[in-house]
């Protein structure tokens, strides 16, 4: 079986797929999302790329861009960032708050809303124009220029944000928000917001397969080293309070956002994304999630068990 | 490089390794422990072994029985388990108790003291005599007959057990724990008191790089399935409040104990123990990790980054 | 209006109260309970009694028990109590055992079970005959021989007593508890079987109306110091999470158990005591509260309100 | 002795007081006062007066007006108050946070900085002039129009006022804030502000002595029932965490601030208030402290011992 083959099979079985959870209501660009919206995307080491569905139309990747501002910040100033926010998962998510006061105003991991906080914090204090250059950042990566922040979301995400306002406050008044907090939650707000499309997202995500790689030009986004800090992160937080689940269902690094998107990668063979909006009880794309599961059960591509023969998988 | 040179060359740089930590005092079978011992001991996938240092020399396991507990309620129940312990990371540990009154009485994982004593609970229900299946479902998978418990510890770890009392007794007022309080910690405290050697430990977790069959005598202790949760359950729950930073230096499956020991796996290729009994301040093997940490960055065996070509690591 | 006549208006203002809430069903010597029992019984500074209802029939005083043990312990060591168990009000009932973490084994005040648990631990370590000194303590601050312990409340207790084994445990891990658990416990059980009416609840606290004298023989039990420290601590932690709310209908220190007594002092004035078995929402007596709310309210009665002439009050 | 021979008695006694702790200093206005200052100033109902030390020297009453703003939404929209806050006390300062989230957004009490932003949320939904209507009523209370709000003092706890930042926004994404946090803070900051002598402190309470009317003109701010509730709420939650200490030390409702002023208030006889700036280590003024445990020690007005003969205590 090739993976062209493979969509056809996982697209077959979802057919009846009915657990398809709830779209995100709490801010109006969310809630109108059509739950019925499906899309896949593989794009492989050698360049070749498989897809499914729904995968020109953009949605809203909200916390998928965390990864993205995490390595940015991280190229910028290296292993200094784990002085301000740590990378423990960060347990059931009602005590944030209490954990961050415990925790002296470091947060958990930069995946969670704080730690992404911090994140844009570095970002604000590093950067001169923080919202184009990582804008450009992104749409290098992604090799589409034309992808973009929406400011309808940004503007919502900020009219209901009080819990990450909160956040922000608890964690400056420990000292560790250098800027000003309006200044720092409008970044958060806007990285929220980035709009692609499934292909888009696969294709940016490529580097962390590649080991730091840019595959559009080989540019050198991070080192090897700092590509498994990332993908170790990703797998351990990237969940929300699922990550265990995951990890086992799929047993590939990856992130979700509440927007239904979700993308993964295997080191060195590929990086895919899935799009369905509605939504499971733990915030994460359910009918994402099943067929993440089937791929990598098809493809037995599950860092937990044999490394498959990736070869044998591609389309001649 | 071959694995021979490997071990060779990690032994070389931890030659002035002095970040070594502290022995556990909290019971004096650990206190007695000799910090200078260190032992490294690897089987491959080919049957291979290779060895460095204290390897035939016994020490308390502690916490690494818990994934053989684990192991053994999973094949009796199945995911029955589910019910009753989760799969999830658990945070900080400061809040174990909080986290427990939160989720009524459901641990949030089986490999944090909590769950350990609910897989206790189900061997007790489960078995007729579970002090004697257990330790010899142990010594089949070690190849050792003459593995056991130690008494004394044992006796120790009751004595001072009174946490684990704390949190039994908070799942029994939960309904969570059907035995007997002293019956089920007291099996608990005995699995915490096996001692085994490097060589033994390595082995003993082959079948978990082998999709759940015994190396020995090629018996399916777990499907390759199971075997993939059981690793998942590892690399995200295994090593306390430092899940995310071992899985970014080692990037391995794995689990340590107090004792000092850590095993880890690399699915399809191998299993290493390694036996140090100072620990670092997150009560993980100081000079354990470190060893391992080398051992993954020369062999580049990380699940994070790319598939190494391990043929080439054989020692012929 | 005397203390007679406001006891037949208290009467008839109840004659169609409804909101009598649930008995109390975790122990069966509690639920069979009968919920329309109903009685008051008040003793004033000059002696005189005056009484409504079920007032010899005996109940469990379960809780009420508590301040007795702080006194007797408050007697036998003095100040050197409060190195063991705070003063303070302990918020919400959710977090007991994050609370006794964050505060390393010391309980908030000696009227929540742990606190009661700790002043039991010094009456196991200061007296030869534990059982038998407190219920001679009681009947001589009663003025009647028969009270005593119940053995099958004493037995059905233990026998679902996990949630205080576990904070017994967690204080005994911080070295807060001398003796062995079960031993405590068994006392702390017996101490909540005790059985009274409403007249001997009323007489056993008259001393603390009484600046510490006991009003049958004038002796000295505590201080005038030490009696306003209890009373103190009745008015902020006698009602669980419901002590603004009694400070504020009632306005007295009291205290109250599930077994639906209710017992309140105005200090050199008298000693009250109420039994309805229907417990509110909160765990104390439904309409108990309102009967005290009732007869505080009439009398003007209310340490935050105005001193009233109770000459006026007495009967002819 | 009478109240004047009394306060040279205590004046005598703490001439060599040197526990007297540490002044704030989180913000320049309180950290630049003189822990060498000491005023104490009495009120009775027959509208003597008593003084000590320095009593018309201003200082910034800082928490003591969270009373005044309950007071004061009291006022206007009676009980639906507490459906937005409770009168229950608030337990160890550590979780404050996590226990707005547990709890809902609700606070405990209105004397807790969440509690007391509440007060100023429904001040600024019910009033027109929120600043202008609220001093205005702070000095027909006390009698000296120039009372005023300290701006330096509000902006400088606006420029370090993190955490409650973080509260208000916890409680608006839980619904419990009407109005723009920014406009509600800016008004609890500015209460925070005000700033009073000794003598205007103690009159300004004694409306809480008298069952609720002002002795200046015996206008009604309060029914006597709903004086009772705000005195049960200062004894149960005005000192911080040291309600229990302070229920027994001096055992009168009253309300302490971190400028080092402390008022309390005996039902029908007497408002006292105190000044020091040096705070012990749970907030509260140190010399203040005892000094009102002296008062009530020598003149026996203890809510929690018998009623002190007051008329003996009157000045000739």
């Amino acid at each position: 079986m090739n993976y062209k083959e493979i969509f056809e099979q996982i697209s077959e079985e979802l057919r009846d797929f009915d657990e398809i959870g709830q779209v995100a209501t709490y801010i109006p660009a969310l809630a109108k999302a059509n739950p019925n919206k499906f899309g896949m995307y593989l794009v492989t080491e050698e360049g070749h790329e498989y897809d499914h569905g729904d995968i020109h139309e953009n949605f809203s990747i909200q916390s998928i861009s965390k990864v993205l501002s995490l390595v940015y910040a991280f190229k910028l100033v290296g292993t200094d960032l784990w002085r301000r926010v740590g990378v423990e998962p960060s347990g059931s998510p009602f005590n944030s708050l209490v954990q961050l006061e415990y925790e002296q105003g470091i947060p958990r991991n930069p995946l969670i809303n704080a730690g992404a906080i911090v994140v844009c914090d570095i970002l604000v204090s590093q950067l001169d124009n923080p919202y184009q250059e990582f804008i450009e950042f992104v749409r290098k990566l992604s090799g589409n220029p034309s992808i973009d922040y929406c400011e309808e979301t940004a503007q919502s995400e900020k009219e209901c944000g009080f819990k990450n306002n909160a956040h922000i406050n608890l964690m400056k008044s420990y000292g560790n928000i250098e800027n000003d907090v309006d200044e720092v939650l409008d970044l958060y707000f806007h990285l929220c917001s980035i709009e692609m499309s499934c292909k888009d997202l696969a294709q940016t995500f490529m580097f962390l397969a590649r080991s730091g790689k840019n595959p559009l030009n080989n540019e050198r986004i991070l080192t090897a080293q700092e590509t498994k800090r990332i993908n170790a992160i990703m797998l351990l937080c990237g969940f929300y309070d699922e990550a265990g689940e995951f990890a086992f269902k799929v047993g590939l690094p990856g992130k979700s956002g509440v927007g239904g998107g979700i993308v993964a990668i295997y080191p060195d063979q590929y990086s895919i994304a899935v799009w369905s909006p509605g939504l499971n009880s733990k915030g994460n794309s359910s009918k994402g999630i099943k067929a993440l599961e089937l791929f990598t059960t098809i493809t037995q591509s599950n860092v937990f068990g044999p490394t498959p023969l990736f070869d044998e998988l591609e389309y001649d």
